[in-house]
């Protein structure tokens, strides 16, 4: 048990870091009247979207609860009353941490914003110091959560069924708190940009645009409260994973003490992190990153040694981090500037943006093929490590694969809501005139932010990867416990077959359905900034004193979020009890590998186009194939939009997506024994 | 043996067909001095590609021939000399089968245009006529040649694998012959668009476009010579799926039986097929293609009953034809006229362009669901009907599945040939000036070619579908046969897991290569479209007597191409070698699995948002959104000229690539048990 109780330990010194680094930002200085105008405006219209979210998201849960009352993981009247109302009550514990760290991380992002505004007048160090430790916030509370949550369940009631019903609960809200945000995000950013910049040719962030508050609000719902469910959610489900498989072996110990060296090595990063002399924000992150990583690597290798854990398993933690290793390279390499590819969309917009569209989604193709053949190569190598040691060790190590890979979660979430508090904070320096000088230095913060988006996103992805092959596992372990023999899902199987084609098309649908809303919605809020343009006198010419009605637009980018989210995670869930109810155990043994492939490469291809078509149109705005306002630039433009569903609502939902469904199957794999037509 | 020499008899009777619909469409009376010559222009590009193309590819197909001879089925200098020189010699075969194949459909289709221009002078009926009988020619030589090449081998060798090895000698003719028509074709067609359409808003066909000659030379090598030889591979390769699986039952007879019912079949409904009463050239090609269905059905019902085969074996014949029904709907519904997809991508394109993109592709996106939940109910009810015959019957049902779903192929491809036919004869009427009247009927034929091009597409995809499940079954069994013990593919073996992934992202990089290679070749063709309107003077204003120097678009397509095909396929080929000598038969397994799953959906996904795309930008062409030359109309053409490469390149490449992959695993299986590494 000492490693449960070292885990408790360091979640509440994350905690106690997380509630430092707060109050650190909240006493730097403010701005002037306007900035916290706006702030403030920023700050309501996230906290209004948030409420109206969570309410929907409280009832829907409620219901999710309430049948996990009745049938899980045995239908009510076959099964004990307790059993039933722990998984119900851990299935609410989930939810309800995932929403807390959320609205914790929007929080201090919307504080954060207007502080680093602010501080980047005195230079980039502080303004970089101040958005660093509001990310900072956002990691050790998202990561304190899952840890101590996960090791008060375990001591509590020592059954990984309450492990996997409360992971179960942090990625439903997840799922849904990813598809709003995301549906969010996007209807502002691209009507901002259709009007703004590709109609009118108006700046980015410019006070004239009625869209601009809705879009800085987006990049809070979104990317700070979205991502850091998505992550949060990952972990856990990493934590469950390795624990249901660590359970039959004994090993659970090792899971609890990985989980906690890597939350250790992140609070060690957080806090050796700096600007120091590097003029390079960017390289501070990174550098971050790499102390973390190695402290990570040295630290388990070390308590390994000293006991005694078998060092194959410390092998197959480490190949998670390869595995990181290669997905950030892929990534860099088919978004990054400078590289091959940016460079040949580039010049294909010059001819037309059918061949931005064409070349981009090209080499988003391509970029699969290095991921899933990294991620396969290490589930095979952390396989076959381990299996000296004994059939089931070798799935338990592909489950610490995963856990290797999420153990630096902490600094990952601190990257990545940089990102959106140093883009907020440049719209707050445009928007309230802080001056040029400031101005350049908010730039060169937002640019390092998104860099370091792109390479999150990509460790989202191949995070998920491995931890829900190592949910297909937990699946398996799962079945085995209720039927008493051994189970193998054989492709030749037709209802395996069946499994794996219907598995495969479910994300393809969720990604569309998530699409079309966002499509939907912009539709619908062009046509409100069309309207204000054209009733309200002097708001095109920027007259003194004249605003455009930010709250309407902020209305129908909420209420339509609201009404998008629902049916899409609903549609995923409803698949997968169908599936199961039909086809069985072997059919969602399919239906699993299926949705995993395909959502693992959905998911790459759209965050890699999408992150690709926007690094070409900043490509061609330093001035290449004509520039600003060329005819390749225009085409770029098209291409960006069409990326920005791609890669900021669709792709990173799908990774919740997948483990949802993955965590379902193993809750239901009673109920599809006992009640299934096949 | 009966059904053997009956599958010689009607292959003999359809070649009779073929030859006296080719003598009857050639005595046609001809045009005007204008109309021979640009037909003889069209006429010699397209045999000019031919030339070079099989000069290529017979330089590749003596070199595999060779490899073959080294070491399938056994290392030389294990094996038998005669036994590797017979799989060559069939190899060899199978490639010159349907290298012929491809020239008879063009020789035939690069007369019919000019004869069924000249006949929309006369009217719809005998302009009709005339391009359905070439079209005919085609659909009757490739399908005899198939069933004709299939049953002398089975005669003569009763062996197999040489079916097997003459199967992937017409597959990879037609992996090259598909890629590198498809390219051909896309490059001409996407450059002439981008810049007569788009940049100087002239009419389709117009004689001024340096590209014409060569966008009308690319639907006879892409549409006629492409599509022939890729259904002539799912064709045999159906039959010898069937024919692996069914040898070891002793059931071999069936497959001959239902095929040449098939085909006897197809040459009824062509015999019967007119316009008759009907004033709908579509409509005309349904009665064909419903005629000809139920006509098998029946035939194949009374067959099974006199011969007293068991009716379950029917009856999973009659699921692979309702496959086709589903996809053809499907089809139908996300790409068809008055359908909601088209009305909303229309509407989104008012928006921008964007936005036609987002939507056209969420809704490719949804048409997968549909399609692939079909081909898995199919396949598990063909499965589950026959397997109370016993074990191996299962996976025959699924064979005989994708026979009864191949059994029209014979009808299709005419009514595909159809198309391209048409589409040339407009451009003949439009650029001869042959008058008014005229066009409007070559347009109407042109409009149904559309229509018939896009359900068989649909058709093509499922035909293929089915045929490589039945493939993986075929594999199986010959692995089988080799170890002498039952084999399973089970998910949780990281080998097979492994396979998956790289399986699934083979498809990915397949397309990508393709799409990549029409960027390239269509920027080398635009700028020298460019160049042409700059330098010749009077050629942009129309001047009589000016002629823009047709054959270096030509030339440019036709060396881009040649220069393309190779890769794309190599690739696929090498990378399925390499998986198998590595990962040995559990990772080819799960490699060929996750090849047919992707290259299904990555299939269904591009060829209906092509479809979806080009019938948006129609529908807007008819008026709403404000009509031609509207913002709208420009958004669609962007999202047309996206979609051309995704439905005539990459998507109908894609089914070749999965059937060559499946049939070079169970060649090579042999190989992979003896030296793989795992």
């Amino acid at each position: 048990m000492f490693w449960v109780y070292a885990a408790i330990v360091v979640s509440v010194a994350s905690f106690l870091l997380a509630g430092y680094l707060y109050y650190w930002v909240k006493r730097q200085p403010g701005g002037n009247k306007e900035a916290e105008e706006i702030a403030q405006l920023i700050r309501r219209g996230a906290n209004a979207f948030l409420r109206r979210e969570y309410k929907i998201l409280a009832v829907f849960a409620s219901v999710v609860a309430f049948l996990i009352l009745l049938f899980l993981p045995h239908p009510i009247w076959k099964s004990n009353f307790w059993t039933n109302f722990r998984m119900a009550l851990t299935f609410l514990f989930g939810a309800s941490l995932s929403a807390t760290a959320g609205k914790i991380g929007m929080d201090i992002a919307t504080i954060a914003n207007l502080k680093s505004a602010v501080a980047s007048k005195k230079g980039i160090a502080p303004a970089f110091e101040v958005a660093f430790k509001g990310g900072a916030v956002m990691g050790m509370a998202v990561v304190g959560c899952s840890l101590f949550g996960a090791a008060i369940l375990y001591l509590l009631t020592k059954d990984p069924n309450t492990v996997l019903s409360f992971s179960f609960g942090a990625s439903t809200l997840a799922l849904f708190a990813k598809a709003g945000g995301g549906i969010y995000t996007k209807t502002a950013d691209v009507s901002a940009d259709l009007v703004g910049k590709v109609e009118l040719g108006i700046p980015e962030d410019d006070p004239r645009n009625p869209a601009v508050i809705a879009d800085n609000v987006g990049d809070n719902v979104g990317d700070v409260a979205g991502m850091g469910a998505d992550l949060f959610d990952s972990n856990i489900a990493s934590i469950a994973a390795a624990m249901v498989i660590g359970l039959s072996l004994g090993q659970q110990h090792m899971v609890f003490c990985y989980a906690t060296l890597g939350l250790l090595a992140s609070i060690l990063g957080v806090l050796f992190i700096g600007m120091g002399k590097h003029k390079d924000p960017g390289k501070a992150l990174n550098t971050g990153t790499y102390i973390t990583t190695v402290l990570f690597a040295v630290l388990t290798l070390v308590v390994s040694l000293a006991f005694k854990y078998d060092l194959r398993i410390w092998g197959a933690t480490m190949v998670g981090l390869i595995v990181a290793v290669i997905i950030g390279i892929t990534s860099d390499y088919f978004t990054g500037d400078g590289k091959k590819p940016v460079e040949k969309v580039a010049k294909a917009s010059s001819i037309g943006p059918a061949f931005t569209i064409l070349s981009g989604f090209s080499y988003g193709l391509l970029s699969c093929f290095p991921a899933l053949l990294g991620i396969g190569f290490s589930a095979l190598v952390a396989y076959k490590l381990c299996e000296p040691l004994g059939a089931s060790y070798a799935m338990f190590g592909i489950s610490m694969a995963a856990i290797g890979m999420l153990s630096i979660v902490g600094m990952i979430i601190s990257n990545d809501a940089f990102g959106p508090i140093v883009d907020n904070a440049r719209g707050l320096v445009e928007m309230a005139k802080m001056g040029d000088d400031a101005l350049v230095i908010s730039d060169e913060l937002d640019a390092a932010g998104n860099t370091a988006k792109a390479i999150t996103k990509g460790f989202a992805i191949g995070a998920a990867g491995l931890t829900v092959i190592a949910l297909l596992g937990a699946y398996r372990e799962t079945v085995m416990n209720v039927t008493g023999s051994d189970i193998s899902f054989n492709i030749m199987n037709p209802l395996v077959f069946f499994g794996i084609m219907v598995g495969l098309a479910v994300p393809a649908v969720f990604a569309a359905m998530l699409m079309l809303g966002v499509d939907r919605n912009a539709e619908r809020m062009v046509a409100e900034i069309h309207r204000q343009f054209e009733t309200i006198p002097g708001l095109k010419e920027g007259k003194e004193g004249v605003r455009p009605e930010y709250e309407k637009c902020i209305d129908i980018a909420t209420i339509g979020a609201i009404k998008e989210l629902i049916p899409a995670g609903l549609m995923a869930i409803v698949v997968t009890l169908v599936v199961g109810f039909i086809g069985g155990i072997h059919a969602i043994g399919g239906f699993l590998t299926g949705n995993i492939v395909s959502g693992l490469f959905l998911a790459l291809l759209m965050a890699n186009s999408g992150g690709l078509w926007d690094n070409s149109k900043k490509y061609i705005e330093t001035g290449v194939h004509g520039g600003k306002g060329s005819d390749a630039h225009k085409a770029a433009v098209i291409g960006d939009t069409v990326g920005d569903p791609f890669k900021d609502t669709a792709g990173p939902s799908l990774n919740t997506q997948v483990t949802v469904v993955s965590l379902i199957s193993s809750l239901a794999a009673n109920l599809f024994i006992a009640f299934s037509l096949f």
